[in-house]
């Protein structure tokens, strides 16, 4: 008998579906054959073991429900999706997998005791890692089939799934296979294969993979008890903890997204191995409304706005470091003025601090023995670069050594105590937009997310500790203020005292108990995340949300009980006695860069009036016009507007006001004839909306208010 | 016969009046006195050989005077002193040496032939070297008889003066010897020794410095010709071309200032001699005045108006790099804000560039190869550091080595090439404040003069030849516009085409010319340097001149045709062919650290209201009217004022006004009960005018207005 014709006998679930395309795939290999035809044996026999077992016990199980209902059940039989059945046939329609007693499930899995129920759907993460987990079976399954991959792993990931396979030495997968793997991937799904769970030996393992040398090898490393579940959907058998969906049918839409290499390393020697990644979702509708947010976000990519709109680019001889064009820097330089007007009311100081530093000063803060794989460390010319290389190894760094800063705290900890202090000095909060230098893996760079120079709206409160709790609150107030203005919503979460914490106890009940009052106080809703906080102080983790709900860590508070001490900070208290102060860390904007991208995308190259590089362009009618138009520009550009002035006389009035609202220009200032003469500029926005002639000198007043008070929607209320 | 005899029975010139101090100095050596009777025995034989020659010839012959004047005098007998006497007794009395035929001469040595005669005093430069090196002498003199030292070298400064001598191998001269060392010295000043002029041969030379290595030593090597001048003055007589003063009561007025040691390397092995510096005037007066003078310029200095006024310091973990608190911080940003607000106004365009690049950058540039001992590089973590630099031996650095920018201008390059570029664009005007770092060496850093690391307000213009005139106007007009406001005057030099300069003659011809026009248009005087210029363009030097009449280079305008070569930057011109842009470098207050530190000394702390870090310090009569006065000084800051509170209530009224004026506060808001109902402040100035009671809110107006004027004389004009 030929492998193709048992290929074509074996009667398996969804085989038959697979008829659509069994033409256009090759003759499966006899080992996919042989380890089918071993599991449908084993199966077979789990099916009679488990009727048995049903019909012989015959055992009532109490089930509680989600909602606290309690339903009788039959041990060995009742499958949580009959449950669900039961509750109603939507949540049987929707429902992914269950838990029960907290532990993941398979719906079609039969219960054995009594057990706390709840059903999984899409909706939540949980549900969604067990949906993207079943769906990169499928994406296995068509690897085998289509291209006679010997699988490796196919985890879900937080947006979606990826499968790693062999596909011999010299052979990788192209982009252009992706269209006839992904049709593959459909079919299958639209097959409805069902998810069948079999509990296997060691021994029934290592024959179901005796041709998978990675399968075998995973059995050796992982397998630690008697028996491990495998699963069979359709012609695919894997090993796997599972749970998973019922069926294929339930992935209603799937779409293969990339292609790439990646590394096993499991033992011996390094294999590579070919990866595709995908997403899927329980309907088409769902997966379109994905694709147009994906291309929504493409659109907004800060990389791609950047260079549209000349605001920063990238250069080879510094790697992850921003160059910004004129446009960006003023976008650049009017959030740090944003900032320090911020600082000017809040009484904070702003400072200048070195940015290379002796190493000394990095052991002193502790970042020489945390950080330093990530510090740009450097030899002063005319230094013998080996000096002191042998008599120095507890640090292994020649004496005078110096490193680029990578934060600004311990300048400003030598700062604080340059001289004594009194505590009428406190609170002191030192304010810092020095330029930071990280050494990021240069595979890790990417726009402006991650950098290697970056500047942050950066500063140090040094306090008493009886002021900690107005300090924390006028952090919180400052975050909310910024935030608002730039559109964002966030949220708040405070992290605990971790295990290994350094200091006492009771400064850590009392820091903690501060930031818990300040937090209730400010009134926004906040978490707790016990545990989370640094080894030297708790802190609030602030997340916002840009303007497509993506979340983003930009700001911090951040408590520190340790670089006081490591730097012996002291004031002279009220009552005349040295005082140690405490230190709080901040940000709001975090790393300006980064925010920078993040509203670029946030806007999507839209910026409101006072952040925007495009406020005005000037456009006149015709040739006569120019000249009153180049006044307009220069009365703008002196009132410190951005004025542009498009007078290219090639293009006609209509096609240069398009070409103003491509490239998003907050306003626009037409001048003709009528307006020459009397002095005004007829003013449309970006949206095309006509708000008709205005006096000059009044239009360029009422930008500047519109400017200064940071509105987000200039364009409606000019 | 002793030596204390001889010593005392040699009747030589001036010894009389030196009684006064004979007591306190020690027994001369021996080889001195044997000097002096050998000078003595000469010096009667000149004498007797100059009467007989003048009697022998007795023939006149014509001087010409200053004022065209001519007079006949008797060769060999005839003194320009005795003429200076004919002219008037001032003259006789102040003049410090005579130019015969333009060569410098000794006022009491008789004229010889037809001569050209013009008089020196201390008013010209080339007095002030006579005179001073005539006190070098007197300070030799004091040396040799209180410390026994061994004299070598003995010249003016443009300061003073100082003089070298050995001690022994073990002795130094200490601070507190300098006292006893001027008083003799302003003894031998009072006695009126003559200096006496004598003509002596090889032989008599050797004689005469037989005990002294070091003239022995530059006889050897300077001595050409059969005879040497020697001087004698008092009991010293010294090798030395001269001329001097009549006598050493023309020094009305000597101070030393300080010692320190030095090397002689003038052959074989270098030995350590002593050192000890001086100045000295005509009268006692215009030593006072000097003394004054040097008080207020140290009162001035800007480390120690940086330390008082708290604006910013210095830290050893960070040598040559500044640490700006939080006023000086204020200052640097107030500076930054005009420059930007000029750039606004003038079409530059600011832009941020990296502060790391790889070194590939800096080879392009050139700095690699003529810059890079003062360049910080490293090598980013997890890069072998000798990789590469075996099989690199030219540049001799592993590939992936990076430096801390010097200069911004390569930055600017990649700047202009991130893509094609059209004439329309141009002037493209790139400002940039990054921080630059040179690795001085820590041996010249001192304060704000010099740094590792500083920022400029430095721009790059990218403009076609033909905009290169409009360009410089430019740049003058901006250097003019902004020294104005800061209250210096300065001086333009033009520095043309250096011997082995880089280019075409063709395009240097051009470009001098139109730097030439543009200085000529501009209307300010100008000196020429011919050949001064830098091998790849010429320049115009910028020389300020600070309150004190001290002149600093900050501002700089520099032609570059060698950058747009390298990096091959061209533009797309008129008539669609790819052209070459030229580079112009510009700067107008330099490093922005510098200027900081040139300003502050030029205003001794006392700043002008718009630069100010004390503009204003509310202060209020009593505890009841605090509560008023911190909301003032909330009004103040709220409005971007600098507003401090003085509500010590530990001070008097009168005291805390005194303590205003004294950190030079530009304005004191005093504010009692009357004040405090009438919501208005009593107004004070740091000179203690009191301009009398204000509204509050009109008075913070009235500051913003001055303040936004940038006026020098807020105080005046309040």
């Amino acid at each position: 008998m030929g492998l193709c014709q048992t290929w074509r006998r074996l009667r398996i679930p969804g085989l038959q579906a697979c008829g659509l395309h069994m033409a256009a795939v090759p003759t499966p290999p006899h080992w996919l054959v042989e380890r089918l035809g071993l599991f449908e044996e084993l199966w077979t026999a789990q099916v009679k073991r488990l009727a048995s077992l049903a019909q012989k016990e015959h055992r009532t199980i109490k089930i509680s429900l989600p909602g606290g209902q309690k339903v009788d059940a039959v041990a060995w039989n009742t499958t949580p999706y009959q449950l669900a059945q039961q509750i109603s046939s939507k949540l049987a329609d929707t429902a992914v997998a269950a838990q029960v007693n907290g532990e993941p499930y398979d719906l079609e899995r039969p219960l054995e005791t009594d057990s706390d129920l709840r059903f999984l759907t899409f909706d939540s993460a949980e549900g969604k890692a067990v949906f993207w987990h079943s769906s990169t079976h499928v994406l296995g399954a068509a690897a085998e089939q289509l291209l006679g991959a010997v699988l490796c792993q196919g985890p879900s990931t937080g947006c979606g799934f990826y499968h790693d396979f062999f596909l011999g030495k010299e052979r990788t997968i192209k982009g252009s296979e992706l269209p006839a793997l992904e049709r593959i991937c459909q079919e299958l799904a639209a097959a409805a294969q069902p998810f069948r769970r079999l509990e296997a030996s060691q021994d029934q393992l290592r024959q179901l993979f005796k041709d998978n040398p990675f399968k075998l090898h995973l059995i050796e490393e992982k397998v630690t008890g008697p028996t491990a579940t495998v699963y069979g959907c359709g012609m695919l058998v894997d090993l796997c903890r599972g749970p998973h969906l019922r069926h294929t049918g339930q992935i209603g839409g799937l779409k293969l997204l990339s292609n790439s290499s990646s590394l096993w390393r499991f033992s011996g020697t390094p294999e590579t191995l070919q990866r595709v990644s995908g997403i899927s979702f329980p309907t088409a509708e769902e997966l379109r409304a994905w694709e147009e947010w994906r291309e929504e976000a493409e659109l907004r990519d800060h990389r791609r706005i950047g260079k549209e709109q000349e605001l920063f680019f990238f250069h080879e001889l510094s790697p992850g470091s921003c160059f910004f064009l004129p446009r960006g820097t003023r976008v650049y330089n009017v959030l740090v003025a944003f900032i320090r007007a911020e600082y000017t009311r809040r009484g904070f100081s702003e400072v200048k601090t070195p940015t290379l530093f002796s190493t000394k000063l990095w052991e002193l803060s502790g970042h020489w023995e945390h950080y330093r794989e990530d510090m740009f460390a450097l030899q002063p010319p005319g230094s013998d670069s080996h000096a002191g290389s042998q008599s120095d190894h507890s640090t292994s760094h020649p004496t005078g050594t110096l490193a680029l800063k990578p934060m600004n705290c311990p300048a400003h900890c030598l700062m604080f105590a340059h001289r004594p202090r009194s505590w009428r000095e406190l609170p002191l909060r030192l304010a810092d937009f020095g330029a930071l230098h990280r050494a990021e893996a240069s595979g890790s760079l990417g726009g402006l997310t991650r950098l290697r120079r970056f500047q942050q709206d950066d500063a140090h409160i040094f306090c008493a500790p009886d002021q900690l709790e107005a300090e924390i609150r006028g952090c919180l107030d400052f975050l909310r203020s910024v935030y608002t203005v730039l559109g964002f919503s966030f949220s708040l979460a405070l992290s605990t005292r971790p295990s290994g914490f350094l200091g006492e106890s009771c400064l850590w009940d009392q820091a903690e108990q501060v930031l818990q009052q300040a937090l209730e106080e400010f009134g926004e809703p906040w978490d707790l995340n016990p545990g989370d906080g640094a080894f030297y102080g708790p802190k609030i983790d602030v997340h916002l949300r840009d303007a497509l709900g993506r979340p983003h860590q930009c700001g911090t508070i951040q408590l520190d009980f340790q670089l006081p001490l490591r730097f012996d900070l002291q004031y002279k208290g009220q009552a005349g006695a040295l005082e140690r102060p405490v230190l709080i860390h901040r940000a709001v904007l975090g790393s300006v860069e980064r925010m920078l991208g993040v509203l670029a995308e946030s806007c999507g190259g839209k910026w409101p009036l006072w952040l925007s590089p495009f406020q005005v362009v000037v456009i006149p009618v015709g040739t006569e016009q120019e000249e009153y138009a180049r006044e307009a520009q220069r009365s703008l550009q002196a009132a410190g507007l951005v004025g542009d002035l498009d007078a290219d006389s090639g293009l006609t009035l209509g096609r240069r006001i398009r070409r103003a609202q491509l490239a998003h220009y907050n306003f626009q200032f037409v001048v003709g004839q009528k307006e020459q003469s009397k002095r005004t500029v007829n003013v449309r926005t970006r949206d095309n909306r006509r708000l008709g002639e205005r006096d000059l000198v009044e239009a360029i007043q009422r930008l500047l208010e519109l400017q200064n008070t940071r509105v987000p929607n200039a364009e409606e209320i000019f």
